[in-house]
């Protein structure tokens, strides 16, 4: 029997899964196995198949089979039209960049991340500023198209390539409540924290001791060793698909926690893929929910359920055994402290919970002037300052603590940042319901038992796949829209409990 | 100004060539770092990029360019030329196996191997048999397409894909030769052994020590750790492209030379490849010259230069110091004693130097007679056992000590087998003409040197890619045309040395 042309697409897009599966192995391969002098053979590697993951997507045979399989749309199940609309969309977003301005993008963003990494060694904001410049100009140029192919604002249509169905004004308002309420929990909550400093951690703990202990916490959370790897890398990250999924972290021999969280973290990410529908596992249905919904991942394991006093419960005997410590600063007290310890910072990526939406809200207010001509290039040093000492009172000392410490913008990432933010809101809203739903959670994680936890998500958000945009998503798992009300709770009372 | 044809197909090339890249990367990986469960996920990726490469390398607009690039070939220079053939031999070979015969044997060799694997554990041909049968019958569909497009017999024409150029007669020619020599070669060998035999050598030599040793060993050949990689696997293998070269090896803790000699076999492979012309690296002229060219030289590597009287001393003090080894049994007379021992054996894997012809002689014959129709499958046990007891005296007791101890027939790969027996003949045959260039090559070795070996393969095979047809390749070379003298005359000398 003649395949219809639904059927003929998840063909399509059944091969399209297994070239992003290849990609996804030659950039972990490249971050963690890689010969340093190979950089530009992987390069060419990684262009070429990108480009024809390109073209398959873009062919005229695909764009007549979504037009001939939307026509028959009122015959599909609900799962196979949400497959449909995911195809839809990759395709569209695909299309609407001519590969002309995709080469141009590809030279600058290059050209640019080199300049980068010059002007950070230098502090020469200077070097990098006309590098910067062409990469906003070109950006500015995808988002019109974009958004001419997706009917949306030119920023918006950013946004939604990496979190679909969340617009600037969802955005708005969830930062608007974040702004009105973080700095006063922040000088609450330091003011809590001043009154019981840790005692101090230190000592040399080995990586070997270090990767035994993560092992340890991955296994009991249910990473599949079979089916994935646990390595390090310069800086930790996910890779893989569903059936070979690789996360790294980067132990420091000088701190105990930071490959930890680190390699939990990605196990985040992990096992939502992990739990991604496996009957449509190679499709657009069965992917993760975007970049927001990932970063929600990461950060309910990180933040909600391990920087947390019955985490501290179960790790404190493992720490005992595989790092061989003891001591009065390894009390569950003190380990807990060290957790949720809140300090001001001028790098994002030493950030605690706290601080942190504060690095995302001032990216997102500067990317967006960017792009718009409102802020030019050569003012970019000055507005990052003025605006982290309005938010934090912290003002850097130069370019390299200031706007010149990520690397997103370089590499052409804007409408990337408020994910990270919005996964924080996200997961603090699904740990509200977690909890309501699973009053024993607390004893669970104390006793190093995640199944439940794990149960509950793969229910409620994994099992979902990308059959509902985010928002549907997120109120179905929780009974109500997205805000920051519960968020906000979760930091309240996380941060102004009594010492 | 407008790309020429020719011009236009080194584009293609070059895309492909980055295809072949990241497969090699991804079966790489499968065998050094992928987890057991994942085999299914890697097998869709391979497939995957496998089917895209015969799909770019077989458009008509591939077609249409060799054909006008042709037309005009009398304008290209030496190189471009070359490349120009070898395009055409690529395309050609590609385009004359029907996409629905690729899919039946993929799933055939797929099944047959599952059998294969089945059959060894029961040791029960029988299960394995139907499964070959089918392989041999599509095998010969697919010879038979082959040889019409290259204008050769059927068999020659699979001996063509592995090693072009080079014909049955060509090998029989040579294979007689072997007949003739070897049997009394072996004879007399274990004669003068016999009156030598090695102290043995017992130990736990771990892991680590060996690794150590082996990274020694290959630094000094000058293997690049900056662009490639030395890895365990199952059985060693080299992949990647050069640039990024990595070769595998097995360490048995019970014996301190397979690892090694296993990890400077593969570097032989690896370091043809990176000698191969940097300006082509990416187009076929710039590939090595074929399996038998690949086998000379990992053969070389092996055989001719480190089981060695002279490699044995520069070995000597690097297995005490990494070993941390002493002793009489450690002396160099007695290290070398055990490099070149000589023991007629049922497995090829297992066999010497001086033995291992035979293996493959047995292989030609039998695997020719199968494609021909003149050996039923079911017959095949007993003319396995038959004939090694004609070559070698031995008769196997089962069949997984006999037919079933290779994969090659179980997944498709006929016409390979000679390539090994090739490679050692072409290895004698350089070693005799490099010798003759380089009369100090027996000291430089014995002082860890190899770069002058390197500049002359550099010079006289590694730097001509497949610019010339093997035997033009190998007569250039040595000054002589591919005979089995030179190879006879360095078993005889080395074997028949007195005790």
């Amino acid at each position: 029997m003649a395949l219809t042309p639904y059927q003929q697409l998840e063909q399509e897009f059944r091969r399209l899964h297994a070239f992003r599966g290849a990609l996804s192995l030659l950039r972990w391969d490249a971050a963690v196995m890689m010969p340093r002098g190979s950089a530009d053979v992987r390069g060419e590697q990684l262009a070429a198949l990108e480009t024809e993951h390109h073209a398959l997507l873009t062919t005229p045979r695909v764009a007549r089979l979504l037009e001939r399989a939307e026509a028959g749309a009122s015959q599909l199940d609900d799962w196979p039209l949400a497959n449909l609309r995911e195809m839809r969309r990759q395709r569209d977003h695909a299309i609407s960049t001519p590969p002309s301005l995709i080469a141009r993008l590809a030279k600058a963003t290059a050209r640019a991340e080199v300049f980068w990494v010059e002007a950070r060694k230098t502090n020469d904001f200077k070097l990098f500023a006309p590098h910067l410049e062409e990469v906003v100009h070109l950006v500015r140029d995808k988002a019109a198209l974009l958004g001419q192919a997706r009917g949306l604002a030119p920023y918006d249509a950013l946004v939604d390539v990496y979190t679909p169905g969340i617009s600037t004004a969802d955005i708005d308002t969830i930062f608007k409540a974040l702004s009105r309420k973080l700095p006063g929990l922040i000088n609450e909550a330091m003011e809590v924290q001043s009154q019981q400093a840790p005692l101090p951690i230190v000592g040399k703990f080995t990586v070997a001791r270090q990767r035994q202990l993560a092992g340890e916490v991955l296994k009991a959370m249910g990473f599949p060793f079979d089916r994935g790897r646990l390595d390090e890398s310069e800086h930790p990250f996910t890779e893989g698909v569903p059936g070979d999924i690789r996360v790294t972290t980067r132990f420091d021999p000088n701190d105990p926690f930071t490959g930890l969280l680190g390699a939990v973290h990605e196990t985040g990410h992990a096992m939502y893929d992990l739990g991604l529908p496996q009957q449509w596992r190679d499709q657009p249905v069965g992917r993760d929910r975007g970049l927001a919904l990932e970063e929600s991942q990461s950060l309910l394991f990180e933040m909600n359920l391990c920087r947390s006093r019955s985490f501290v419960r179960y790790l404190k005997p493992l720490l005992e055994k595989t790092l061989q410590v003891s001591g009065p600063e390894w009390s569950e007290e003190n380990l807990y402290r060290h957790l949720v310890r809140v300090k001001r910072s001028l790098i994002r990526m030493d950030a605690d919970e706290l601080t942190y939406p504060a690095h995302i809200m001032l990216r997102y207010e500067l990317e967006r002037k960017l792009l718009e001509g409102a802020l030019p290039v050569a003012d970019l040093p000055e507005a990052w300052n003025a605006n982290l000492d309005q938010r934090l009172g912290l003002r850097p000392g130069n370019d390299v603590e200031g706007c010149l410490q990520d690397i997103h913008w370089a590499v052409g990432h804007f409408g990337y940042f408020p994910s990270y933010a919005l996964g924080a809101v996200i997961a603090g809203q699904l740990n509200e319901a977690l909890r309501a739903a699973r009053p024993v959670l607390d004893e669970e994680i104390a006793a190093g038992q995640f199944g439940g936890v794990m149960e509950w998500l793969r229910d409620n958000v994994h099992g979902i796949g990308a059959r509902l945009p985010p928002k549907e998503l997120i109120k179905e798992a929780t009974g109500k829209p997205l805000t920051a009300a519960a968020y906000l709770r979760y930091l309240e009372s996380k941060y102004l409990e009594a010492p």
